[in-house]
């Protein structure tokens, strides 16, 4: 009989007990919720754990896990809890913050990344009766009678061989099925043989999983920096760029795909997976980023009324787009819904299934134009909120992106500034969950007032030496040796953005004919909600104001959308058929915007009140 | 009220009456059949009729009159029926022999050009509505809002430029539709432009006809010698020679598609039609021409047991194909049949419509593989009978083609030679129908055995220095000066052919279970059908003995298969549904194959006094 094990998860304080497996099995039984992004295979890294006592066995590190952390780390505790499993005995460990799919202070429904396998790929072996003077059946004919179905098509370079094909293999072949076509014929078995990759192309960071469409397991995850950031941090500034001539989108267009190629070298590299054994791409990404994946021109998504090309999801051979993975297997985008509403928005409905519960629902995906998705399996509406760069880091006089050395967290208490960096090192600057502590702190200090002007530019903490700034951190505790300030400029900057993201939601939750109090649920999507200190969003009303269990972090949806997409033709076929019953909602022909807007800028003291 | 006019036709004896109107249309009326595969568009040349009395008037030769007719014609009297408009008085016109679909000596039901109009290639004009900030429908999803259908897919390099297409034209496009996808996306009204070529592969000669899909007419014909002639006259040497490698392969398919696309230009330059403007290319041909034109290797029709790679018909992009027309059109194949049985077989069947009848029905297709296809509207059964190249000329001595200078008829009459050639000149050889009339009356005159061997050397046509022969022609009569001659291994050639065909025949009758007496038609197809004495080939048993008013000449039928699935989607499917009742008979692995083959080699006495 196997022993029985038990662990004590921390902050928690909840213990259970079960047979031998591993940390993230037992943290199920816990109701704690870590990420898992690559279904427990040790790959993605982001469920780490630090073991602080043992009294019993833990098995050592894996590969992976090497692979993963560094030798400090291990040292110091830090193991993934995918892979370390508990033999026997008891243990205690410490669930890091940034492991968790929901922040501890709210518990949220977790999103889950199991998913019913249904891929567009399938693989048929096939022993076929070599023919005969009496059994002269066609080649191709030989072989669609051992498919369930007959194909609707077959690539000519494979009809070409197909004569070739068989007899070499003997009359066995494994047929490789996307949809309803035959995609290629391959000798003898290869049926174990199935793979796919996720892409999520964003205007920063391109992110790559190669999965197991046998076992829907991710197997190697990969990212790089875009390289159209030559071009333009923005999408606009790459519009523009690609709008001027067709070499300027090409040249954008095959950046992308040279990337792209790279990443899936590197992830086939790694796992000894041929990537002719490779047979759909399935892709999301801002509506620019589509377009330009796909070679399509994005120069009226920057002008008034900002239309797609299309929106619905289209399947190309890879061949024809220069992907390296079998010349014959496809690509196949997400669905769109408006010019500044991507798939990677689509993403967030699919893995938030807000669509699926009676419940209404909230998702805010923030960026510099952030989506908006508000509804239930009823009606969803939408909207993109032209929020700007500030949440970024950037437009922010001291801003700067959520890495290393970013102020992330701010309080003031007592006319003391305290605050803590990513990396804990000294500080570099200001990221975007910092400024929302900063400008909620700073108001409930009435160091500034609701429209962000300083109250009394006595405050010692104040210069007034030229533009009046905000010291945060002073000069002698940064990395620079320079002062990190915040200026009127930089809270009106911040104060406009949030502006746009509450009237967003307000207007949003007008239409669908809700009290924004009343949502079931919040989803913060995207990278910056899982950093950001709910208290002080609710307080300045960058979220609506309910219940803090109901705000979940989903993360950084986008591939997993895609991922979705390639493991369930089902999971594409809900989201086309809920993306009928969205509503597109341009908030610039919207009556009530700019009242709304102008109404939404200033803090509202009785919001900020209500939170703190 | 407009003149009547009246028109009697020769040597038929036949006498019209109506308004001024074409002779073509007034032969309808005397129940003549003159050939006009260019549905009577002064474009094929083939109604060719000499006017031998005129009082009264006649419009002059029109332009496509001269161009089709040398200025001695013209000057002789020779007109093109569909041309010559017939304005007042009376006429006598003589009906050349070859102007009709059907010989003077049997009367056969005509083939009929005739087909509602139904292509796969539609356009549809779209008058959109531009986009505002209140209809944000993306640009595709506009588009397609206005087609009377969702299409099922929109090729790429369409995609990526139609939100420029769609502005610089104003929102006022056609849609070029081809089955159920979206093909092109053309600004203004481009939908009375809308063509189609329909191509016949054939070993030795590539037919191009280009066709308008919206009159259904045909513009303009071209064709040239197949160039692949070079790597051998036979489709076993281009196997071969494409199986040695796959450059030989490339090699062989790329002399077609060069041709085919000067043939276009050609037809595109006569009519000042743009080669964009034709969206679909459907072609016919034997199954090894069929693959050569695919790039599919031909390797194993040439091996037992003799399979195609596939036999259903398959699209793919012209751009893939390398063919010049519409990059975005679609080039479809006509179904095969078997690997000596292909599409120029099933464009027999689609023209004779033998599967729409009760009746039952032959149609002799030939050629050095001869295909025999006989059956009605329930069971259809075929085979391909190897029947050599003696009909076409080849190994028989003094054998040539049916061209300029061979002798095309044979009469022997109280031991008197007579015999007529093409174009009247002198004897250079003799052609297929000339070995028939000639084996025809050596036997009936009792001069060679039913074995074909001469009956008695001392004829004083016959020469014994060396080898045996028979002279035909002497040499003060010939081009060359020599003689031209028939040895018994000529007429031996020719025996083995005949019981080949006869052998098929008797054998797919027997498969149907009919009397091969009682069929109710003989359909002869293929060049070669057309100038044969029907009385001498059923003598021969090259035919069924069936009463000759029920053989029916179909011409040269493959290229109007092709064109008559370019034409309607429903010819298309018809026959598609057929060749599901269609057998293949693999005379090979019959048991009764070679008893048959046997007894049919000899002349029968009996047959051949029935006949004469």
């Amino acid at each position: 009989m196997a022993d029985t094990v038990t662990i004590t998860f921390e902050p928690d304080g909840k213990t259970v007990e079960g047979p031998p497996q591993s940390i993230l099995e037992l943290s199920r039984g816990a109701g704690i919720t870590l990420r898992s992004e690559c279904g427990g295979s040790g790959i993605c890294g982001k469920c780490r754990v630090q073991i602080t006592k043992s009294y019993g066995t833990i098995a050592p590190p894996t590969q992976k896990e090497a692979k993963q952390l560094t030798a400090a780390e291990l040292a110091g505790g830090l193991r993934l809890a995918c892979q370390a499993r508990v033999l026997s005995g008891k243990a205690t460990v410490y669930v890091l913050p940034e492991s968790r799919t929901a922040a501890r202070e709210i518990s949220g429904t977790a999103l889950e990344g199991n998913v019913a396998l249904a891929p567009a790929v399938q693989k048929v072996r096939c022993h076929l009766f070599p023919p005969t003077l009496e059994d002269t059946r066609p080649d191709l004919e030989r072989l669609v009678s051992a498919l369930p179905f007959v194909p609707s098509g077959i690539p000519l370079p494979v009809l070409s061989v197909l004569p070739d094909t068989l007899r070499s293999a003997g009359w066995d072949v494994t047929a490789v099925i996307w949809n309803d076509r035959l995609l290629t014929v391959e000798a003898g078995d290869t049926t174990t043989e199935q793979y796919g990759v996720a892409i999520d192309i964003g205007s920063s960071k391109i992110i790559c999983h190669l999965v197991d469409l046998a076992t829907g397991k991710t197997l190697a995850a990969e990212h790089a920096e875009n390289p159209q950031i030559m071009y333009g941090e923005d999408v606009v500034s790459r519009i523009t760029f690609a709008a001027k001539d067709n070499g300027n989108l090409y040249r954008l267009r095959y950046l992308v795909v040279e990337t792209v190629n790279t990443l899936i070298a590197k992830m086939c590299g790694a796992t000894e997976i041929s990537k002719d054994r490779i047979y759909e791409i399935v892709f999301d990404g801002n509506t620019v980023m589509h377009h330009l994946f796909l070679g399509i021109t994005p120069k009226y998504i920057g002008v008034s009324p900002f239309l797609p090309g299309h929106s619905a999801p289209v399947s190309y051979p890879a061949k024809e787009l220069g992907l390296a993975i079998n010349p014959e297997g496809r690509v196949t985008s997400l669905p769109l819904i408006a010019g500044y509403v991507g798939s990677d928005a689509v993403a967030d409905l699919m893995l938030t299934k807000i669509y699926e519960r009676q419940e209404c629902s909230l998702v805010i995906d923030i960026g510099t134009n952030s989506e908006l998705m508000l509804g239930n399996s009823d009606k969803i509406v939408v909207c993109s909120a032209p929020s700007g760069p500030s949440f970024e880091g950037a437009q922010i006089s001291s801003g700067m992106k959520a890495v290393g050395g970013a102020i992330e967290s701010v309080k003031i208490e007592d006319g003391k500034v305290s605050y803590t960096t990513i990396g804990n090192g000294k500080p570099k600057g200001i990221c975007g969950s910092g400024i929302i502590d900063l400008v909620a702190s700073l108001f409930s200090a009435g160091i500034i007032t609701k429209n962000g002007k300083f109250a009394n530019l006595a405050n010692p903490r104040i210069v007034t030496d030229g533009v009046p700034k905000f010291i945060v951190a002073p000069k002698e505790e940064t990395e620079s040796g320079r002062e990190i300030t915040v200026t009127e400029k930089d809270i009106n900057e911040f104060l406009l953005a949030k502006g746009s993201l509450r009237a967003g939601w307000t207007i949003l939750a007008e239409k669908y004919g809700i009290d924004p109090k009343n949502l079931d649920r919040v989803y913060l999507a995207g990278s910056f909600g899982t950093h950001i200190n709910i208290g002080n969003a609710m307080a300045l009303e960058l979220l609506p104001q309910v219940p803090p269990d109901r705000v979940v972090f989903a993360g950084e949806t986008a591939v997993g959308g895609s991922q979705l997409a390639l493991l369930s033709v089902h999971e594409r076929e809900a989201i086309r058929s809920v993306l009928t019953k969205v509503q597109y909602v341009e908030l610039s022909v919207e009556k009530s915007f700019n009242r709304e807007y102008l109404r939404s800028i200033p803090i509202s003291p009785e919001a900020a009140q209500r939170r703190s």
